[in-house]
């Protein structure tokens, strides 16, 4: 499977995609093709396309003769997704935990002692670079699955934007620290629970998160 | 999210996977633009987009200047769409089965039945119709988690794909009713471990004819 992409329409995907997770466009919000084409310089065919991407994606909704929507999650939807994804990591640390070595490790509790009893702000950064290393290139690429990376990759899109949305704090922090805790102590069981805790409590802030906002 | 389209692409799209998935157009075939102009009577344009769709869903490769080929599957990439499909399916038999009554195998039940004893022939076109309702309707459907379904649908191409390649007769019957059976008795642990070993045998079995082929 190749699943690259380096047309004028993944660009634009792209610049959509980001627009979409940043927040920079809302939720329920129309997607205004003809401003898109004056604002990047290319004709409507590439957006289209792109546009019908995001929606294969589930990120754009899409009315016949009305237009291009950014999707709404609904609560169901968000629980969902993290089942699924607490799943497919479950399976991913299971699978490439024997490969995993303390030098595979060296990066992240480097990270971790630097974030330590720095200012909020500087944690919450560290905590962004530790997060996509932890679960990316710790948990998800060691199961050496491309397949698995491949469905990831959906599931990460609403993780960035949910992400964006949510605000975690230092309990983020916290709660990687464990699973990291338990990945040089080479303990499997403790390091699949602590990721089940992080997971679910991600998915319980962002339900609660939504109940507020509706 | 919406996964529904009803636009000629995807009329396209409905045509050209079945030609993949029956086989009608080889593994590692060059797919012809301009003959399937003249075969659909369609422009080029819900052609290219299909066929982006279909590479979207690792079904096509694109080589630049050259065009559009139907995916060779390697041995790597069946194993690691059987490890993701069990784990899924798995997660979805657990989630669903309390909510799984004795009316909703009724249809299935009958189907067995009706199977036993027939030729080989007639025992394999029952077993099409198990499949499909077994996996889907019985275990995936059950679920009731729709970003789950999604994620199956793209399995579930491979999986037809494979269905139409690779010869399993009587055994895939066999594994189903050892599954059906644990379902009748309401053995969760029992179910689990049929559909894992049904779903391992269909990976073996795939893996085997892959190798005797190259």
């Amino acid at each position: 499977m190749e699943f690259q992409h380096n047309t004028l329409t993944e660009k634009v995907f792209d610049y959509l995609k980001e627009k979409i997770i940043l927040h920079v466009y809302k939720p329920g919000e129309r997607i205004d093709i003809s401003k898109l084409v004056k604002e990047l310089s290319v004709s409507p065919i590439p957006i289209r396309e792109a546009l019908q991407k995001l929606r294969a994606r589930g990120l754009v909704d899409y009315k016949p003769h009305v237009g291009f929507f950014v999707h709404r999650f609904t609560a169901k939807e968000v629980a969902e997704i993290f089942d699924v994804r607490l799943i497919l990591e479950k399976f991913a640390l299971e699978q490439g935990f024997s490969n995993l070595t303390i030098n595979d490790l060296k990066q992240l509790v480097s990270l971790v002692n630097n974030a330590r009893g720095k200012p909020r702000k500087v944690i919450e950064q560290y905590n962004q670079q530790i997060d996509r290393l932890l679960h990316h290139k710790i948990i998800l690429e060691h199961a050496k699955n491309d397949f698995l990376l491949f469905l990831m990759s959906f599931i990460n899109d609403y993780i960035e934007f949910v992400r964006h949305l949510v605000p975690r704090g230092i309990t983020d922090f916290e709660e990687h620290v464990k699973i990291i805790k338990a990945l040089q102590k080479k303990d499997l069981e403790a390091a699949i629970q602590a990721l089940e805790e992080h997971i679910q409590s991600v998915k319980e802030d962002t339900l609660k998160w939504l109940e507020e906002k509706l």
